[in-house]
C-alpha cells in the first residue's frame, strides 16, 4: 500500500508541476531549425523553465491542462529577433538625449538644438547625437559657430550619427581647453578652420578631447537609459542583442537591473576593450547570469573608423579626399597583442573593421592567431563593410564570423560610391558572397547608429533598397538574400555569433521560448515595404510576455 | 479515494523535503537571542533554505529522519562571528604581499624586504604593508634610504600597519615623479629630510602620489586575494563581515566569485566614497545577493586619519608633536554634503573618526542631518577611538552606532598615552560607557590592520590587556566588558550595524545557520589567554560546512 501511495503521489502531485506549463495556442508559427530548415507550427508549449517543450502542428493532440493558455487567434509568431551588433546603453541614452538623426538640414538641426536647450534647462551640458552632414547635403562638416548661433551660454557636444566624430560649440571647446595648439591624438583628427583654429569637429580618437570633460551621467540617468533601451528593443521585436562595447559602468548598470529583476532582454556582452573585460570578467567569460539574460563572453576592439567621417581605413586614398586613406588605429602588432591578450583567457574577439585595409589586416591577424588559439574561437569581424574581393574568401578559413548590418548598406551606398567609386566596391556589403563562401553571417542594426527595428534590416537584406525604394531593384542586387536567409542571420546567426545558439535563435525543444507576435505573415507578402512596415504586437521572453506589459 | 491519496501524498512526499534537513547533533551550543539572552542548546536543525528550524535542549525529541546528521561529539558551538569593520580585499592582498607586520625592528624589516625581493622576481614593483615604526622603537619614521640599502633596482612601496602612511624607496619616488618641489595635497603630508628632500614617507592623502603609479593588480591576483581573504575569515570563525570601503573593482571581484559560486562568507559592503556607491549601487542599496551573501547598503567616508601617523584629528595639539593636531580631511559642510548625498538615496552612512575633534564634528553632522533624514538610519561612527568625555552622551541621541575594534586598544594604549597624555583619554576606547549609554555597539578587527581573529578581540574586550597581558589588570579596566557583552558586539551587534540582524547574528528560527565549532567552552574558562587561544575547528554557513573543505 505504501508503494501504491507513493506511485499515486508521484503521478498526481509531485510530477504535477508539468501542469504549470504555458500553451501558446492557435498561432501561425514559423521557426528555423538548428539544421536551417524553415518549419511551421500551430501551437507552442513552454515548460516551467521558460524553455520550449514542443511545437504542435494543426491537429496534434495538445495537453488538456496547462497553467496558462494563450490564444493568439491565428497571429503570426516568429522567433525573437536577435541583434548581432548593438549598443544597449547608447540606445537608451540616445532616446533620452537630443536626437538629431531625423534632421534634414543644418537649419533644422539648429532649430532642434535651440528648442532642446529651452526645454531642458538642466543639466548644464547639452549632449546629443545623430547628426549627419551627408544627409543634410551640407558639403562640409558643420562648425562650432553653427551651434554658437543658437546656443552659446551652455556647452554643447553632439556625436555624429556613426559615433565616429563629435561636434562642439565654442564653450564646450573652451571647457575642454581646446586651442589652435591642441594636438590630435593618434587615430584622431581635429578639423581646422580659418587661421588653423579648431572648427568644432573632432574625428574618432580626437573626440575624447571633448568627451572627457562632459560630466558622466548619474546612475539614475543610466538606469533610465537601460529601461528605455529595453523598451525600444522589446517593442521592435528584439529579445536579445550583442552589446558591442560594454564598459564597467554599463555592466554595473545592467547588473543593477538584473539584481532588481528589471533585466528582460538577453545581452551578449562584449567588453569595451581589454580593460573592461579584465575589470568585469577577470580571467575568462562570465557564466550566463539571470536565467540566461547576461554574459560577458568577449571583447570589442577597433581596427578603424567609419566611412562617413573618412575614418574607415582604405587600401587606397579616398576618391573624394585623395590625401586621406582613413585611420588605422593600431599597428599590426598592437591589434594582434590585444586580440591575443583576450584570446588567451578564452574571451571571444570581435573587431570593428570597415575599410578594405582594416579588413585585410584583421584577417591577417586572425590567420596568425588561429594557429595559437585553436578550438571554437568564432573570431568576429564587425561590419566587414568594404572588403577587397580578393580578401572575401579569407573569411571562411578559420570560421570567422561576418557580423554585418544590412541597413548600413541602404544608408551608405551613395556615400560609398562617392568615397571610393564603384570600381573599388566589388566586395562591399557582400552578404550573399559571405553565405556562398559558407561564412557564418550575423545580422544586426548597430543601434543607435541605425534604428533597432530588425524589420528594416530584413527589408534591406532582401532588396538592397533603402526606405524610399532607392535604388530601384537594389544596389548591387546580386548580393540580395532571400527572407529565410536574412531571418536566419537575425536569429540563429546572431545567436551563434554570441555562443548562444544552444539556447536561443530558434524555437526548438530545450531552447528559451523567446518569440514575437507580429501583425502580418512576412512569408506571405515578400515585398520589402510590407516587411519594413511589420508591427510587433507582443514580445515574449522565456515564455512570459515582456512587452507590452 | 482521490482526496485520501492527495492527503497521503502530501504527507508522504510533497512535504517530505522537510526530511532533507540537516541535524547538527550533540553540541555544547551557545547563542544570544534577539532580546539579548544567552541560551544553551544541544542540537540544531537546519532547513532546506539554510536557516535554523529549531534548537533542541538535551532530552528534546529530535526528528528521526534527516538528510544529514552531523554528530559534533559534544564540541562547543557558537554563532558565526561577524566582523563589524574589515577590509576584505585588503586582507587578501596583504596575505599575498610582503607582510612586515611581524617585524620587530627596522633591521628585521630590511631583511624581510630583501628576502621577498629575491623570492619574487616578478612583478617588478614590490608592494607590501604592515610596518610600524612605533613597534620597532625607531623613534623616527623610516626613510627611502632604509629601503635603498637593500632594494634599489626595483620600486618598493610599503603601507604602514594602519594604512595611513606609505613608505617608498628612491626608485618608487622617481617613478612617481616626486621631487623636493612636490606639494602635498590637502589632507596629506610629505615627510621631509635633510635639505627639504622628501624622506620617503607619505602620510594619508599624500600616499596617493605614489600609490597611483603602482600598477593595478590583475584580475587573477584579485580573485586569488578574495579567495585568500575568505579562507582567512573562515578559518578564524568569521562567517560575515562589513567591508569598509568597497571600490567598484572590489565589487566586480566579489561578484565574479558570487557568479561562480565561490562566495562563501557574507559581505555587508560599504562603498568606498560616494563615487563607488553611485557606480555600483546607483540610486539605493542593492538587494541581498547570492542567498544573502552580498549587499551594498551604505557608504564609507573618512573624517580624519589615524593616531599612529598623527593623522587623527584632535581638539588640541599632539602632546608629542605640539605643532600638529591631525588631519581634518573635510570641512564641516563638505562632510555633511557627502553624508547627505548618500542618505538621500537611502544609503547607510559609516564615517571613520578617530580623534576627539573628528568624533565631535561627526556627531554634530549627524545631529544636523538626523533632522532631515528620519527613520531607521543607523549612522555609524567607525573606530570612535578618542572621544571627548563631554561628547560620549551624544552617541545615543540618534541611535548612532559605535563601530569599534577592541584590539586597537591593546595595540594603541601606549601610543595613545604618548600622543595625548592620560588626562585627555577619559573617553578613549570607551566600550563600557557606550553600552551604559545604550549606544548600539558593533565590534570588529579592522583586518588587515589587525588580525581577523575575533577571539583576540574578545580577549581584549574582557581584559583591556594585550597579548602579553599588558598592562596587568587592563588599561582603564573600568571599560572592560563581560564575555556575553563582547560576543554580542561581535555577532548581533555587528549584524545590527549592517541592517542584517533579521538574518544573522544569532541562532534562532528563521536566521541563517551560520556557526562555528571551537575547541573549548569559552564560557567555562574566562581567562583572556584561554579565549585568545581558542581554535576554530569548523565554520558552517547556511547549514553547510564552509571550512575546512
Amino acid at each position: 500500500m505504501k508503494k501504491l501511495l507513493a506511485a499515486a503521489a508521484a503521478a498526481l502531485f509531485c510530477v504535477s508541476p508539468a501542469a504549470a506549463d504555458v500553451l501558446v495556442d492557435n498561432v501561425n508559427g514559423y521557426t528555423l531549425t538548428s539544421e536551417g530548415r524553415l518549419v511551421r507550427f500551430a501551437a507552442l508549449l513552454v515548460g516551467d523553465d521558460g524553455k520550449v517543450e514542443r511545437l504542435f502542428q494543426r491537429g496534434d493532440k495538445k495537453p488538456e491542462r496547462t497553467r496558462y493558455r494563450y490564444d493568439a487567434q491565428g497571429k503570426t509568431l516568429i522567433p525573437g529577433l536577435i541583434d548581432g551588433h548593438g549598443h544597449v546603453m547608447g540606445l537608451g541614452f540616445t532616446a533620452l538625449q537630443l536626437d538629431l538623426s531625423d534632421t534634414g538640414s543644418l537649419q533644422e538641426a539648429q532649430a532642434k538644438i535651440a528648442a532642446y536647450a529651452a526645454a531642458n534647462p538642466s543639466p548644464r551640458w547639452i549632449v546629443g547625437r545623430g547628426w549627419n552632414q551627408e544627409r543634410w547635403g551640407l558639403g562640409r562638416f558643420p562648425t562650432a559657430a553653427d551651434i554658437d548661433a543658437v546656443v552659446k551660454d551652455r556647452p554643447v557636444w553632439l556625436e555624429r550619427i556613426d559615433g565616429h566624430a563629435g561636434w562642439a560649440n565654442s564653450l564646450a571647446m573652451k571647457e575642454a581647453g581646446i586651442t589652435a595648439k591642441t594636438a590630435a591624438p593618434g587615430g584622431g583628427k581635429i578639423e581646422k578652420g580659418a587661421g588653423g583654429q579648431p572648427s568644432g569637429i573632432f574625428v574618432d580618437a580626437a573626440s575624447e578631447l571633448v568627451a572627457k570633460v562632459v560630466p558622466a551621467p548619474l546612475p539614475r540617468i543610466r538606469d533610465q537609459a537601460l529601461a528605455k533601451a529595453q523598451e525600444l528593443m522589446l517593442s521592435n521585436g528584439l529579445t536579445a542583442t550583442a552589446d558591442m562595447g560594454t564598459s564597467p559602468e554599463d555592466w554595473l548598470t545592467i547588473r543593477r537591473a538584473g539584481d532588481a529583476g528589471r533585466l528582460k532582454v538577453r545581452i551578449m556582452s562584449y567588453g569595451a576593450g581589454i580593460e573592461s573585460i579584465l575589470a568585469v570578467a577577470g580571467t575568462g567569460p562570465t557564466p550566463w547570469l539571470y536565467d540566461g539574460r547576461l554574459r560577458m563572453g568577449g571583447v570589442k576592439l577597433y581596427r578603424d573608423g567609419a566611412l562617413g567621417s573618412r575614418g574607415a581605413w582604405l587600401k587606397h586614398p579616398y576618391k573624394d579626399s585623395p590625401r586621406e586613406s582613413g585611420l588605422g588605429f593600431l599597428r599590426d602588432d598592437e591589434i594582434r597583442n590585444l586580440m591575443s591578450r583576450a584570446a588567451m583567457d578564452g574571451f571571444q574577439v570581435a573587431v570593428h573593421a570597415i575599410g578594405d585595409a582594416a579588413n585585410a589586416q584583421l584577417l591577417g591577424a586572425i590567420e596568425e592567431l588561429a594557429d595559437t588559439y585553436k578550438g571554437d574561437r568564432r573570431w568576429r569581424v564587425e561590419h566587414a563593410q568594404i572588403v577587397d574581393p580578393a580578401d572575401l574568401p579569407r573569411f571562411a578559413r578559420f570560421g570567422t564570423i561576418a557580423s554585418m548590418q544590412p541597413v548600413h548598406e541602404a544608408s551608405d551606398w551613395r556615400m560609398a560610391e562617392a568615397r571610393m567609386g564603384m570600381e573599388r566596391l566589388g566586395g562591399a556589403y557582400a552578404w550573399k558572397t559571405m553565405l556562398a563562401n559558407k561564412v557564418p553571417l550575423a545580422f544586426g542594426s548597430d543601434f543607435p547608429v541605425e534604428s533597432p527595428n530588425p524589420f528594416h534590416g530584413l527589408a534591406v537584406a532582401i532588396s538592397r533598397e533603402d526606405a524610399q525604394g532607392q535604388p530601384p531593384g537594389g544596389w548591387m542586387p546580386e548580393q540580395r538574400l532571400n527572407l529565410e536567409q536574412a531571418l536566419r542571420a537575425f536569429t540563429l546567426g546572431a545567436a551563434y555569433a554570441g555562443f548562444a545558439e544552444d539556447r536561443i535563435g530558434t524555437l526548438e525543444r530545450g531552447k528559451y521560448a523567446d518569440f514575437v507576435l507580429i501583425d502580418r505573415d512576412i512569408f506571405a507578402d515578400l515585398s520589402p515595404a510590407a516587411i519594413r512596415e511589420t508591427k510587433v504586437l507582443q514580445t515574449w521572453i522565456a515564455g512570459t510576455r515582456a512587452w507590452p506589459n
